[in-house]
């Protein structure tokens, strides 16, 4: 066996927990009885810190030393390769102690959020969250010593690798310069709309079955897959086991549905990965800028189209008998209803941005030491008051609270999801250049081409490319915000 | 840091990650979709390889060496050290191969298993029944060089350590004389007993609620565990994370509440092992043998008594309705009638034994080479029609491939059923000494003093004795048949 082959076969392994893992994530959040959760924080950490030694191992290196004076590698073994050694260098950096500290917190964390959010209880919050960040800095100083990055770079590497602060600053500033003014516009321009809300109550099970439909639809393999209900929709588990989930109201559908709808694009890309790869760095998702892509290509592209719900209506007659709402245009002008609100995961697709720029802003001079963790709420009021004119003081639940991410650990995430939003519009619009009769299809609720295509173009490709080599063998552009504001145009301003 | 206490530390991270193992067990019947069995098949072979090689490593070994010579170890941590002693030899019998090829084996031939099963295909279930038998051989004979014991015997030591073959075919030999005749004599009382079936359709969510209701009362803590449906009832998590599964079916009532009572009695005991030792091996549950006894306690002592169906009584009208059936003494009846059937879990009390001596003999047949695995269809055939007076002829799926045993590679489990189930009654007779008003408790739903006892004397011991020292001190004598045919009589004869 040469030392490459040797190291396929402990990446191999290295994947197998790694799938393990996520599917534990996923019972974490679905299943898991909540007196089991410090408990379970152990275990995950002693996964995670048995992961990190398996990718640290002395032999790991010497194997990786000597496949690169002896391999002659092809285009995809050399990508798989590089992340292998990307992948040994990052976690050599990370002792096993900070990465058991890290898991533990993360999770402990979390599980507090939960409690503490409802409670709107900034002042217990502030320890986890003191906490979190202090080890997410310790955890970016070691990478960056190996990167040479900044702390904040090491973070957006992460998770929009190519991408840093400088870039995202240009991308950003461009964006927020074109988005504030279209708002004002939209604004006006729906002022007078009128529109009818849907009403009564919508069972359950009955959106769980709309949801399972919508599925079939966009082509998700249930053969490797499931949906489930959980606290905030994620998807998780992987290509032979794809687990998505959502959560139900019972006085409205849309939640659940386009949590569906999100999560299921990101499940095809999970299920359209190189099945050849299945077990080695190069055969996983790009990047989260790019997951993260693909589920807003699937939700907001294609699901909140006119057209999708020309498809759309039927199917809810069906479930919740008819009313007067229920007409493809009344029910695309209530999603199409820009209003600027508190919380970024209910926020319309016009605002949402700025949702993110608030966030990037903070970690900035979070990291730039310009504020400290305790600042946060007054500067996320100023800044929500300044981009949306809505205030969030006191009302920490629904401002800083609000997402799990910074608990988590998940610092520098945020951007991750405008990129991807940017990404979508860029290769959505090249699909429809190809294909421009494509909106005949979403009528009829046919989304085989478009799948065929993102499966030969995006999903199979793995992380053989970096975001931006990817994007631009498939649209023939680098990142551009045009697509972006030309659908926003497009679909609010015409 | 001492040797010992190393050792500790060392074992609590295997314990971990037994625990995710256990939680992934139950993932992989209740919730993994269809397509990811192989995958999840390898994943598991490498998790299971990751925790052998923690016990194996040559540092175990050492420090094994050192804390036996330095370390002054109480009562406690004696046992401790000596299960951390006896695992560390056994996992070093076993080649990390071996291992890996019998877990992937043994889940694939599981999975096979639910599918054949269902077709009556013995043809083709029988390459994956061979295989798991060779593989278990193999494995037995790398730890009877460990245990200085046969290839059965060291089965039987996994399950129900400190019985043989010779203790057992004494037990058994005893049980089935005294059983037989008991048998006749009760079919011919219950001869002309009339009873009424219960009809009607039984709503699964109304049963579920019906178990849920049961599992409070009997004292299942439901902030450390959850209940779930599968193809076949099963216990599996943890102290802190105990999961139980039941299954449904609408006509019926009886399979899923008893299944809940039998899996119940696992959780209680789960639930119920000494917190403080809670990673460590001496913390675990003491064997299967009396993992099963407290189940069928439980179940059989407890639930299928007079006086539970006067507490049942009245939650079934609750949730079914009033019928003719639904008095005490009807569904006492139904539940104690006895009649020589093919399937081992829907058998009577009183023919289980029967169930079980069968397989055990057939094991003993086929360790000692005289039949093969292809055999065993006719040599089964011929023991239920000798023992029960039914044939299995070409009914493969009722007979041979009726449990999941055999392929998933767990030969040699079946005595501790039996074992269990005469355990069971030798420590309720125990405690209804001490309570002789305790009846009067069941009939108020009230199981908070049996609890409270069982937690004390068996529970909280965890693996501190042996399964015979455990009883003893607990009844004052080894394994008796005696309180069973006892229970049987006091049942089924006066």
């Amino acid at each position: 066996m040469t030392p490459y082959h040797q190291l396929k076969k402990i990446f191999k392994k290295i994947s197998h927990l790694q799938y393990l893992q996520r599917i534990l994530m996923w019972d974490e959040s679905v299943m898991m009885p909540i007196g089991s959760g410090n408990h379970r924080a152990s275990a995950i950490a002693t996964l995670n810190s048995t992961i990190q030694k398996m990718l640290i191992n002395k032999k790991v290196k010497k194997l990786i030393e000597l496949a690169r004076h002896t391999e002659n590698f092809d285009e995809w073994n050399l990508a798989n390769f590089n992340w292998m050694d990307k992948q040994n260098k990052l976690a050599a950096s990370i002792p096993t102690k900070l990465n058991e500290k890290m898991t533990k917190a993360s999770l402990l964390a979390e599980q507090a959020w939960r409690q503490l959010r409802a409670k709107n209880d900034w002042q217990n919050f502030l320890p986890y969250l003191e906490k979190s960040f202090e080890i997410v800095k310790e955890y970016a100083d070691r990478r960056s010593q190996v990167l040479n990055l900044s702390l904040y770079d090491v973070l957006i590497d992460e998770y929009a690798p190519g991408f840093n602060q400088t870039s995202i600053d240009n991308i950003f500033s461009e964006l927020k310069n074109a988005i504030l003014p279209l708002i004002q516009k939209i604004l006006i321009k729906q002022e007078n709309e009128t529109v009818n809300q849907s009403i009564g109550a919508f069972p359950i099970e009955k959106q769980k079955l709309l949801g399972l439909q919508l599925m079939k639809a966009l082509g998700f393999d249930f053969q490797h897959g499931r949906l489930d209900e959980s606290h905030h929709p994620f998807s998780s588990g992987g290509p032979l086991d794809a687990r998505i989930t959502t959560r139900y109201r019972e006085d409205d559908f849309f939640p659940a549905i386009f949590g569906i709808c999100h999560e299921t694009g990101h499940a095809l890309y999970e299920q359209g990965l190189p099945k050849q790869w299945l077990n080695q760095p190069v055969g996983k998702v790009n990047s989260m800028a790019m997951h993260e892509s693909q589920s807003l290509l699937i939700e907001m592209e294609v699901c909140c189209s006119f057209s999708f719900f020309e498809f759309l209506t039927p199917l809810l007659c069906e479930q919740f008998g008819q009313q007067d709402a229920f007409t493809s245009e009344n029910l695309y002008k209530l999603v199409t209803k820009v209003r600027p609100s508190l919380i970024r995961v209910d926020a319309d697709e016009v605002t949402y941005p700025l949702h993110v720029i608030l966030r990037y802003e903070l970690e900035k001079e979070l990291f730039s030491g310009k504020i400290s963790i305790k600042d946060l709420p007054a500067r996320w009021d100023e800044l929500m008051v300044q981009y949306l004119g809505v205030s969030t003081k006191e009302n920490y639940k629904d401002g800083v609270m609000q997402d799990v991410h910074w608990p988590s650990g998940a610092f520098g995430y945020f951007p991750a999801y405008t990129l991807g939003r940017l990404i979508a519009s860029q290769i959505f619009s090249t699909f429809k250049n190809f294909h421009p009769g494509f909106e005949q299809q979403i009528r009829m609720g046919d989304f085989q081409l478009l799948n065929n295509w993102l499966r030969e173009n995006v999903y199979s490709r793995g992380s053989l490319l970096s975001v931006d080599d990817l994007l631009t063998k498939i649209t023939g552009n680098s990142l551009k915000i045009e697509h972006f504001i030309e659908h926003i145009k497009n679909r609010y301003l015409t």
